[in-house]
This record gives C-alpha cells, structure tokens and sequence, in this order.
C-alpha cells in the first residue's frame, strides 16, 4: 500500500502512520519526496485496509497495490476453475449454451421453449420464476409455481436448470427446484445473498450489476467463494452507459480481462448485452471469440406473446439457426461445442 | 402510446396492433406517414404495457405519452408531500437535517456524535447498523446490536432516527428500534423489500440507485406507495459516471426535477455524493439552494478512527460551522430552518 | 414527428402548432387522448426541425418518428457501400486489416513496423504525424515530417496509408502524403472539418467519439456525405464508461447495430478500445466475429520504447500470431481474409 | 511514481527500470514486498512520464503520485487568479454573469436581449455566431456577420463579451469583435485551438468536455497557459451519463473540487447543464451556493421562435426572477453581486 501525504505535511505527520503500520506488524517505508511525503507498507494490504488511513487528515490519497479480492483471483489459484451444473461443465474445454424464456409464463410454454431450445443444442434451461421489474404494475412472474414447473419439464427433458433467486427467503426453494441460482444484475450488491448462496452447495451464476466495474463483480464473487462455495460462474450482461440505441452496453472487454484476472468461469448473456433481437446472435459470435466459457440467451416458443423481455427473445428458428453457426466460432476459437 | 413500424410494413401489419388496441378498451389511430406507419392508442398506457407490442416483429419502435408511474407523480396529487419522521417534518416550509456516523462503532462513539449533531441543530440521529460493503473483509456493521445501541442514544438524547434496512427478514427489527427506514442505493431495486416496506407504517427514506434514472427511482417509490405506504422520502445521493476524482457524480438536477416531476420530499446526501470531506459543506448549500427539503450528512466524533466512510465523515467542528452556514442559505431559500 | 403538450393544455395550445405545420406544407393530426393532447406531423421531419417545437411553452415533449440522419441511412441506401483506400476494399467481401505504430517516431522505426505489418498480412499502413495527447507534456507527433516518412515508407513497402487530420489547415497535407483521413474521436465533432473533408476526394475514417452516441456518430458521417463525399467508414473506438479496468468500453453492439441503420462499412480499434496489450487479440476476434468490415491495430516494432500508446501496442511477434488466428474467425463468419 | 512489477518478476525486471530512473537524474528505490515488486522513484514525475513505463512488459501498474498539471494547479500558485474581460472581474469577491441568446439570430433579436439582460444586471454579453450542431440539418450560426452584430450591440448598450470560436483560423475574427474566446464542449481536446489561444491576449473561457473528467479539463487549460495566456475562465457546463430526464448532468461537485486543486476562476452555465428552462434558476443558485464565481445563462427574448437551445433558454421576465433571487444566494455565500 502507497499513502500519500498532503502538500506541506511534515515528519510527525508521517511517523503516527508509519508506527500504525508497525504495530500491525507490518513493514513501514519512509519515502520523503521533493513535492511530496510518500509511505510505503509492506505486507497483507487487507490488514491494512482496517486502519482506515483515508481517514487521516494528512492523508491525500491511498493507493493499493493488490487486488482487494483473493480467493477469486488467478495469482492466488492459477488453472482454470470448472463449474459444474449437474452434469454440464462450464470453464472447461466445451461451450455451454444456456437457454429458454426469460420468463416461465406456464407448463405448455416452458415445455415447448425447452424442446425447442434441447433440439438445437442448448445444454442447460433457463427461466424466471421470480422476475425483478422496474415497474410494479408488470408482470412479476409466477414465483413457487413457475419453480414447479421448471421442475417437471427439466424432468421430461432432462436438462439440467438454472433460475433467479431474489431473495435469502427463496434459497432453499430455488435450491429444492433447480440446478443452480442465478444471482440477478440488481443483486449482485445483496451481500447477505451473497453470504447465504456462499453456504449452498449449488453453483451460482452471478451477473454484473449494471454499474458495477469487474472489481466489483470479482468482489461480489468473493464474498461467496469466501463462504466455502466454490462453484460460482461470472457472466457479463451489459452495463449502463449514456448510449440508449441499444438497451445495455454489452462489455466484451470483460471476458478476456476476467479471464486473465480470475480463475472462474465466464459467461455471457447478448440477450439483456443488446435488447435486441437481430443483434443478440452476432454478439454470441463475438463473445464465444474473445473467450467466453458460455452463453446465456432468451428463446421463447412466441416472442410477441412474450409477458417479459420479447423485443430481445430469439424465436426458435432464430435460436437453431444461431447454435449452427455458433459451432464455427468455437472451432475458431478452439473450443469444444 | 405512440408505436412506429418498421418501413416496409403494411395495412395488415397495422391491423393486427389497432385490432388489440381496440380489443382492450382504447381507441386505436391510424397514422399512416410518407415514410413510417404510426399507430396511436388513447387511454392508460399502463394498460397497453402488457400487450407488449415492442414484441411485435412489424414493430420499430414504442414510444409512451405518458410516465409509467402514477401514484407519485405530481399530476396525480399536485400538493407537496409532507412526511413526518416522529415529529420532525420532511417536504414542507422547514428543512431537515439527518446527520450521524456512518456506522453505528459502539455506544461511547454513537453517544458522542448523537450529542454533537444534536448540538448544531441536526434533528433526525442518522447511523448504520447493517452495512452493505463492496468487500466481504470491510467491517459489516454491528446489527442487532447497533440497532439497540441507537434506540438508547435515541432516547437519551430525544431524537427520531433513520437506519439502513438491508433485508425483509431485518423490517421487523428495524421497526421496532428506528423511527424510518433507509433504502439504500444497491438496494432501491430489490422490489421484494420495496413491497414489504410498502406494507409498513413508518417513513421510508429511498436512496437512488448508483445508476439508476430519475424514471427508475420513482418507479422505485410507486412500488412502496402502491402498496400503500405514502410516507417515501426520495434521496439524490450521487450517481456513478466516468469522473472518478469524486467518489460519485452528486446529481443536483435531480431536485428540482423530481420537485416538478412528483409530489414526495427530496433531501440529499452530499457525504457520499463527494466522498471528500473538505467538500461536502459546499454541495450542503447547493442542495438547500435548489430546493432540496433536507440533507442527510455523516458526522463522526473521530472520522480518523472511523470505521466506514471517514474519509468523507464530517468533525463535530466543521459539521457545527456547516449548520451556521446552511441558516443563511435556508433563508435565501425562503426555508425555515 | 409527435408532439406531446403538457398537462392542462387547451385546443387553443394545439391550435398553434397544428398551424405551423400545415403552414410549412405538411400534414398535421390532432389527437385528444385521456391525459395528455398529442399532435402528430406526417412529412419530412428535417423540416419540422426548423419550426422549433420544443421550445413553445405549451409542449412537453417532442418524439421524432425517423432517424435524423437520412444520407447515411440504409433506409435510403440498401446496399453494403464499399470504400477503397487505393486498390484496398472495405465493406465488401474481405476483412481489411489497418496496422502500424500509434505515432511515427522515425523512419528507421516506422519502416521496420511497416515491413512488420506487411509480413504478417495487413494491408493498410497506419501512423501518427500530428498526435493528439490529454497533457501538454506529452509527445505531440513529428507533424509534416511524419508525413513525408509516411509517404517514403508506404512507396517502399507498397501499401496505402491512413492517418490522423487534426485541423482544416492540415488537409492539403495529409491529403498530399496519404491515401485516406483519419477523424480522431475528439474530432468528431469538430463539424468544420467534417464539412472541409466532405469536399475531399479521399476516402475518411471517422472514429466514435468518447462519449458519442450512435446516432451522434451517424450524423457526424452525415456531415461528411451531406458535402460529397461518400467514402466514409465508421470505426468503434470504445467508450467512456465509469469501468476504469479497460482504457475504454469497446462497445461492440456498435458494429451489427451500425449496419443494421447504415450501409457505411464498419472497422473496429480494439487497441484504443482496450488500452491492455494482451486483451487486444481477443477484441479484435470478436470484432470480426460480430461482423466488423476491418480492423486498425496498434503495432510497434519495440512497444517498451514507444513513445505513445506503448501499453496496448503488439510486438510484431503478437500481431503475426493474431493475424493467423483472425482468419479463422474470418472464415467462420464467411468473409474473405 | 509508483511503478509496480507484475508477480513473478524478479531483481533483474527491477534493475532495468531502476537504471532509467538513475540515469535521468532521479532517486529510485527498490521496494520488494511480499506479493509484488513495488519501485518508486522521486522527482519530477513530468520528466519520467518520457520513459514510458507503463510500456515495459514486467509493469503492471504505474501510478503517478503528483497530478500531470502545474502551472493551474493550486500548489504551483496558491492565491485565486482575477481574470477580466474588460472591466469586469471573474474570480474575486463579486459574481459575474454571462447572459445572451444561444444564437445571434439578427441585430434586432441581440440588440433586444442585450437591453433585457442588462437591464437585469448581467455584465458580460454572451452569444453564439459560429454554431456546432449535432446535425448538418441545423441552424448553424451567421459567422462573421454575428460577430459584427456582436461588436456593435456591444458598444451599444456598453457591455463586454463572450463568443464562441471554432477554429484556429476563426481566431483573429474573434479577436477582433469579442472581448473573450470561448471553448466549447466539443473542442475542449482541440489542443491546436488550446495552443493557439494560449498565445492570444485576450481571456478564454473554456468550457469541460461532455465527457472529459475534471484532470483532463485542468490539463486542457494546462495547454494554454503553458503557452502564455494565463486568463483562463473554467466552465462547468454538465457532462454525459445515464440519466436522460435532463440534457445533461450537471456536475456541480466539479465547482469545489476545482477551486480546491486549481487557482483558476470557475463559472457555470446551468442552461446546458440541465436543458430545461424551469429547472435553470434552482441550479444557478445552487452555482452560486457551492463557490462558482459566476453564471452564463442563455436568455432569449422569445424562446419559441429561438433557432437553437430555446427548450432551454429564459425569458426575459425569467431571467430578471432569476437574478433578483441570486443576489440572495450571493449574499448568503457571503459574495458580491
């Protein structure tokens, strides 16, 4: 850690930090320069962070020099992390393709969207039982009985299922029904969901808030991997910018940077990345090409009786057609699919 | 609701919409331009939401006439709002002040600073017990106890309070301590604590989402007054942007637009708005000068041994010149103080 | 176009406007809904503009139906426009791929990148005479000398070159020296010089600006085409976004949406949209990959000596490598390398 | 400068580094720390921005301790600098206003809103003749008959002004009949302009960027005091996020912060700032509120026939409100007015 000391401030105001970081039982360094006094600390910065030298009204600014974040971090844990979903790996050598509706709106809906979905290649099904949506008066999905039914039709067409848990409340019915949780873009901050899923034994998809930097989000991981849950898959679904023709801005940049900072899994969702139906599937190419583990993408059976997210679902024509050209770009990409 | 189809479209793709549009009770138009079919509806747009026509593959673009929220909007209920925090007023002729430590440390520090604040003129006694914290290795707040703690100082020194609410499962406790609730900024779309609180009897004071709209934050308010709660104090309290020489981007527009925009209090949160102690004081005035009902501002007897957030904490000292000031700049604002 | 009046208007208030515009030769609609009066105008919006809506009193909101651009729009130009820079084609079948060091340093450095970057398979040479830079301090490019370098180096290696034009009293030289004008992103909207290169015969490569809109963007191009010059091509640069992990946000959803709305060809910089060498690779596979026309990459015979843009600059040794991964991914997304 | 080695580096990666900062006549240290190889070197930090660290391969991080600005900066020149246009003093104990149309539309129309604003106390004219508009399909200004209409209004009613330049061969027009160059947003990293102007004998009112962060803001004055022309008037005028309610965000933290770390005077110009004509006077108050030391305001005798920014610009009777209420937002930030 690098603390900077205010213009004009002298020896004493030095020695009180640099004994603090002494009693700590760290190693201090005394670095006085021309314009300014500059201190040094040697050892474990998350030790440091308690003494809370920001504080300090000789302080200008404190700089670290490790990544607040440990266990999720390539330095502390070099080989790739794979997470599995029953028995779907993700991380590995394959692509994972998640898909469904954004929404289970019924049996007879989710059942087609899941046949059509398995046909074309999809490996884990997706859908929302517990919707957030930013107004009261839309529709907030079908809670336990949208579980349920996932349950059953996951059954009938044996895939392994993924779904949004919104709350502490909800775990263990989520857990009882599904495969793994999803952590929504609006959570990623609920750190006691966060300490909760980090108790559970299935894996959590995590989603990046949408002003959430990758710092954050390897943060929010922490804070479950800390908890003894290992299995925890980031995944990059755009973030708001002042750019309002598409709905997110999906970052790219995120894959290879999580990649080369993190040993956990990647996956990306174009779906909520764009908004937009026509460019949700060049931007699975794009994102299969800078890396990414997996993909996650809304298909419903009928985008516009779609009750939540139809102007981005892909029809499953749409969706087939997609998974086949996909196929190249992970052979591009040497990856497995 | 004014909805644009794609160019190329026909008479019978218009047909479909002004068929559903007037299937549901509203009056279809017609709009048939030079380059663009356009489609009026007249009635409650909220209506037309769930037809979900921005579904439609013959669809460009939905446009609405009208704001999605209505219980809070200011064409619904033109008077000013008037919430009361036990006998304190928020939203009416005199402005408020909420200050206190971030987190609540323990019942010496928490005393102290009750007394100080009260001292210069703070009315409501601000402090956090549960603290939502970026990294699982901060310090997370005391919980239970630190919500006892601020009942006893409470008492002692005769103040309501206000404390952060991280989780349904915690409203009770919350209520039966504090005086009002906090939403905090990575809480304001957990919809599921919006309806509960929506559901309670005393004040909710609802911060703004890191990157959440003006639309958003309101939405976020009608969700706790539709389920019949009307006592919502919004929140400015910054935004996240490019600039990181602050700790946020304080958003002062948000005043006076959400004054025109709703009915309900406004007060602003300039300690994390800057996140720079020396200029927090400034950004005070200006809230007040905009029009800002109240302020809520972290004061800590000893911000160098903070624990949370002392780096923008307030001393008794510059908090008690900062209340001086704010008077004259009340008065310029016709406020009481 | 729809103009929407404020609440309580009057027909007097709609009377005005309908005036206005059955004044200016087009048609108006009045359309009296529950809440809010709302007039429609059918006709070329581009004229409405003039009249200034949004400034009456009476009017809330104005919502154009079409797209302010029209020139560069697909809507009115179907077909891929291809721009040649010399005998090189950009938006037709093959990806064209731009290389070279960010600044020109010196003839003995620039012709070892341009060898460089020819060896590997580029087909157009870039660098910088006149170099933009955030602090006075910085190197500021050799200027005309660069350009003779430039010219020298490009007859000796036979390759058309692109760069930089910072100022309308700049064009007569980099129109005398290279083959194509480079618009920086804090050019974009520097609308005098848009204007000036829009009467050159050259072709111009216009970069997004940091915090350009698509729609800004497109009509920046406009400006170009409005004057005569239809060679643009558009390149996504990356953004300026609150994550400060990555030098910009590439904003990829850039490249499918920009050629969904225009025929203009689309290249991508994946090293000013990075800022991190290792992660410009990956970006520049998914630029392709979501179907970008090209690509401009930072190549640097010895990027440790760089004296600009060293930090996301490739070894020769790292491009060579990228470039026989690019034709992969170029042949799965069925293009030409 | 703090320079920190990437993990697994070892003595050999350091000595490199500490040699260049020997050999240019600075004091490196070697600081080996548990995880990390940290070197630090004390001097001017100008001087080893040359050296390009941040490009060598074992580099992780370089992180400069000084800012990259010094002739603007407060430790460099500790007293408020007074810059005048004419008579009128920007940066001392009283406020000034800046008031005019956006657009010199014609004599009549500038010659009236010249009377109005002087009449209300304005003492700088403000106007635009050369205009830089989003679309080529906009008003674009009169040009150099503006600035004529400018001089002579000017000598009229006896006041000094302020007009926009565009360009570097705009400069000498401007010279000739404004009494102060304005930067605008979009040319605020114009560094030929900034050099130019650096070397004109007349004040430069420059504005900040849409998306230019507060360091880059100094650093653009930095280019044109460098050159000479010390008279520099910063201008917060609202940058570009998320929030699309308002034109743009007004960033009123910038006010403080810049009066803190510049000597330079600070005005603000709440017109573009917010885009809304009702909300302007609240957030010039705030201005005043948090330390600027002065307003430009657009008023326009007739905003509904105004040619640009009228949705945003006062009326004569408005602006009059406005500045009978700031001499009370003056008073109370203990200023002139």
């Amino acid at each position: 850690m690098i603390i900077i000391l205010r213009k004009g401030s002298v020896k004493e105001d030095a020695q009180v930090i640099l004994d603090k970081i002494e009693n700590i039982g760290l190693k201090p360094l005394f670095l006085p320069g021309v314009e300014r006094i500059v201190i040094g600390a040697i050892g474990d910065e998350r030790l440091l962070e308690t003494l809370g030298f920001d504080n300090f009204p000789q302080v200008e600014e404190v700089k670290p020099v490790l990544s607040p974040y440990k266990l999720v971090s390539r330095d502390f844990h070099a080989e790739n992390t794979i997470v599995k979903i029953r028995d779907v790996s993700i991380g590995g050598h394959d692509i994972a393709v998640m898909a469904g509706p954004c929404a289970i709106e019924g049996e007879e809906q989710f059942l087609q969207a899941a046949k059509e979905v398995k046909k074309a290649g999809a490996k884990i099904l997706r859908g929302g039982a517990f919707k957030p949506r930013t107004s009261p008066y839309s529709f907030q999905g079908l809670g336990i009985l949208g579980l349920k039914i996932m349950n059953e039709v996951a059954k009938e067409v044996n895939m392994p299922t993924v779904t949004e848990v919104l709350e502490v409340a909800d775990i263990d019915a989520v857990a009882k029904y599904a495969d793994a949780f999803q952590v929504g873009a609006r959570n990623m901050q609920n750190f006691r969901l966060l300490k909760e899923l980090g108790q559970q034994k299935k894996p959590v998809l995590l989603k990046r808030g949408l002003s959430a930097t990758l710092q954050d989000l390897l943060l929010a991981a922490e804070y479950i991997v800390a908890e003894g849950n290992q299995k925890v898959i980031l995944c990059e679904r755009g973030i708001r910018t002042f750019e309002t023709a598409t709905r997110n801005t999906l970052d790219l940049n995120a894959v290879p940077y999580l990649k080369m900072k993190s040993h956990l899994p990647v996956v990306v969702d174009p779906s909520h990345g764009t908004g937009i139906r026509s460019i949700v599937a060049p931007m699975a190419y794009a994102a299969l090409a800078c890396g990414a583990d997996g993909l996650i993408i809304e298909v419903h059976p009928e985008p516009k009786n779609a009750l939540s997210d139809g102007a981005q679902s892909q029809t499953p024509e749409q969706f087939q057609h997609m998974m086949e050209r996909l196929k190249d770009f992970a052979q591009a990409a040497k990856r497995g699919f």
